[in-house]
């Protein structure tokens, strides 16, 4: 590489900011270490009259895409504009063009993986997205290179720090889910629209690509369970903490059972003295188990204007150090079989029921759950006054008769409101 | 580098044992990964007649060094002897003769740091140890780029199994020091003589590569306040659990204050709330602050034969990978003033007194306290049979006074014992 590195920036927003504060706190650090000139040298947005914050010379903002992608100068393409489109032009015409590109944009990487990749290859140059899963903790890195050594075994993330805020508020003060998502909201943890992290999109694009590197496999959104946390109340975090001495995170998980995947994102009943029920707030930890090394966690946090610029200018330094390292993510050849089904999984269940206090409820569910093979490990029912809630903790049993089990019982006279059933870890 | 990458290993013993069975096990994925053929020539050890559990063939096994370091075949050398002789001998004779060296060996690489950097840079070879602090962790390397863009704030490192184990017992099971240690012996987690784990010595040479990667300058362990954890009783366990809802947890801290460096290693109570405060047993748990990313942790097993062959055989897929990496470890330059002196340490303590049951015993211990400018945050008085335990805990106060102060007390004709003291968190 050249003796002055030029890095051009698309995406002007929060983490845009964020790259252009570190540079301009940082950029001593960053060329000592990289033994080379690196230079900042066009930032293009639609807009460039807002003031972002921070100190940026008004000569190097662009509006015009091919101030970057069509200057031979820039070394480096920074991609921060997320979303699909133009994020997908803009990044393979910057390949095409030979440039490195960096990236934090996880929704594009979990959908378009295999043509960014190929381009990557064919164009000679790098891709690197460190910052697009778990912001700024070392993640994909380590998983990639440290870790190559194993086969993985097992992937446990809490990777949305929005759906983390949430649990953790309404365990820490014992608030309603509304309530806390109403706090989060205002102070600036969860969107105006905050669906996509609290029904389990966003970890569901982290999971897709932690499952490339961990586990050398492709799977699409549509083909694993996701489920989010919007249906979780304050009784049911009460009660792992008080019953079951857990707590509850939206974990996602990829777990190889029996030389299949198990592929899912969903609330988790995690026990307290499990390392990742103490990622707590907006935080995100990732537990990852490896054959030959065991269980290993990063943790840090998973999002932000710096902690993800320090993985955006991160990557670039690995670029500048590395710039021959071959574009390979994961093993080079899956020893995954099959996608399991989730209606396959077998797990222990937290079932929250609403009944009518009438004599014979607790007869009639027992039977249906007996009928589906599903025994109970304890129970609690409590007298409240619009109906008796009942809680139960199940046996491990199969997902598919836990799910019939539950339609049956729904169908009953007796049940009050839709159960709700919750798997433990 | 040629399509067939040729191992040495010097070092048959319980980790070259976990390289040898993690290339057994995964050596198809090692080679798929990096696209050559891999092959572990030769295995050179004293004892070459011990069964050591995993699958060989003789023919590789050898007692002398030569067939290593002068087999011009042999691209890699990972040496697992420790110590300081031959180790050192033999490394600098691999990287005279073009070989990338892999080592787990801290003590060597702790004690002879700029020989070996000297060494790779002149001979165009890498020489990678992530497998020496924190065993299988990914660690070093993620400090040493991933975060590049960061100037490292501090380092809080449990960074030794063998002391973590037994503090973890202390508290879990309520028993003494000496009761857990001699289990944690018989269970081969703590070596027949500990002195070198208990005293904080362990750590220590860990902590020196720590904060040469992370602050870029190197300082003798002479140079830094080292404390083990013999002297920690079941009473102050107690006392932090009970009182101050806190654990208690050997520290190796790199901090930088004012411009000025903190390292040093010793017990400090650690807050539960804090996660370090869930890194239990023989697990390691590094928690780093850099100045964008914010707080970042690693955890994992710190030791073991698998675990620590893991990063070993980590280190040789980089390598292979990147063989052109340029050997630099940290920041190029560092940004510290100066060390600092553990007299200049300001830090809340935790004071342990034995007294005599008689008047004015108090009196006299917090007019010493007053005179060296230390105030009292709390305190418990305890009845008991052979003297009266007082356990205070200050507020914030300056090392040196501390030290004149407990000096000054522990003349007292009413002082029992030695007053013990431990720093806060």
């Amino acid at each position: 590489m050249k003796d002055i590195v030029n890095i051009g920036l698309i995406g002007f927003g929060t983490i845009g900011s964020g790259v252009v504060e570190t540079l301009n706190r940082n950029l001593d650090l960053l060329e000592n270490k990289v033994n080379k000139k690196v230079k900042l040298k066009k930032v293009v947005d639609l807009d460039i009259k807002t003031d972002r914050g921070v100190v940026i010379s008004p000569g190097i903002l662009s509006t015009d895409i091919d101030d970057i992608l069509e200057d031979p100068d820039i070394d480096i393409v920074i991609e921060l504009i997320g979303g699909y489109q133009p994020a997908l032009k803009f990044i393979l015409r910057a390949m095409e063009n030979g440039k490195h590109v960096v990236t934090a944009n996880k929704a594009l990487i979990a959908k378009h993986w295999d043509e960014l990749m190929i381009s990557a290859q064919r164009n000679h140059v790098r891709i690197c997205f460190e910052a697009s899963v778990g912001g700024g903790i070392p993640l994909l890195q380590p998983l990639n290179e440290c870790l190559a050594a194993n086969h993985l075994e097992s992937i446990y993330g809490i990777i949305n720090g929005t759906a983390n805020y949430i649990l953790t508020k309404m365990s820490e003060e014992s608030r309603n889910f509304e309530d806390v998502l109403k706090e989060a909201q205002e102070k600036g943890y969860a969107e105006s629209d905050p669906t996509f992290d609290i029904e389990g999109d966003d970890s569901a694009q982290k999971l897709i690509i932690l499952t490339i590197i961990g586990f050398g496999i492709y799977v699409k959104q549509e083909h694993f369970h996701v489920e989010g946390i919007s249906h979780i109340t304050q009784e049911d975090i009460s009660f792992a903490k008080n019953e079951l001495n857990s707590c509850i995170k939206l974990l996602a998980i990829s777990k190889l059972v029996d030389g299949n995947l198990e592929i899912r994102v969903h609330p988790t009943i995690v026990p307290m003295d499990h390392l990742l029920s103490s990622v707590n707030g907006v935080f995100n930890g990732v537990y990852l188990v490896g054959d030959i090394v065991g269980p290993v966690m990063m943790y840090g946090p998973g999002a932000g204007m710096l902690p993800t610029a320090s993985a955006v200018v991160g990557d670039c330094i690995d670029i500048i150090e590395n710039r021959e390292k071959p574009v390979l993510y994961g093993p080079a050849e899956t020893s995954v079989r099959k996608i399991s089904n989730i209606n396959d999984l077998k797990s222990k269940y937290y079932l929250r029921l609403l009944t009518e206090d009438k004599p014979g409820v607790l007869h009639e569910i027992s039977g249906i759950l007996s009928e589906y093979n599903i025994s109970i490990g304890s129970m609690i029912q409590k007298q409240e006054n619009e109906g008796i809630p009942i809680f139960l903790v199940t046996h491990t049993a199969l997902e598919m008769e836990m799910r019939a089990a539950v339609e049956k019982i729904d169908q009953l006279d007796c049940i009050k409101d839709k159960t709700i059933f919750i798997r433990v870890l």
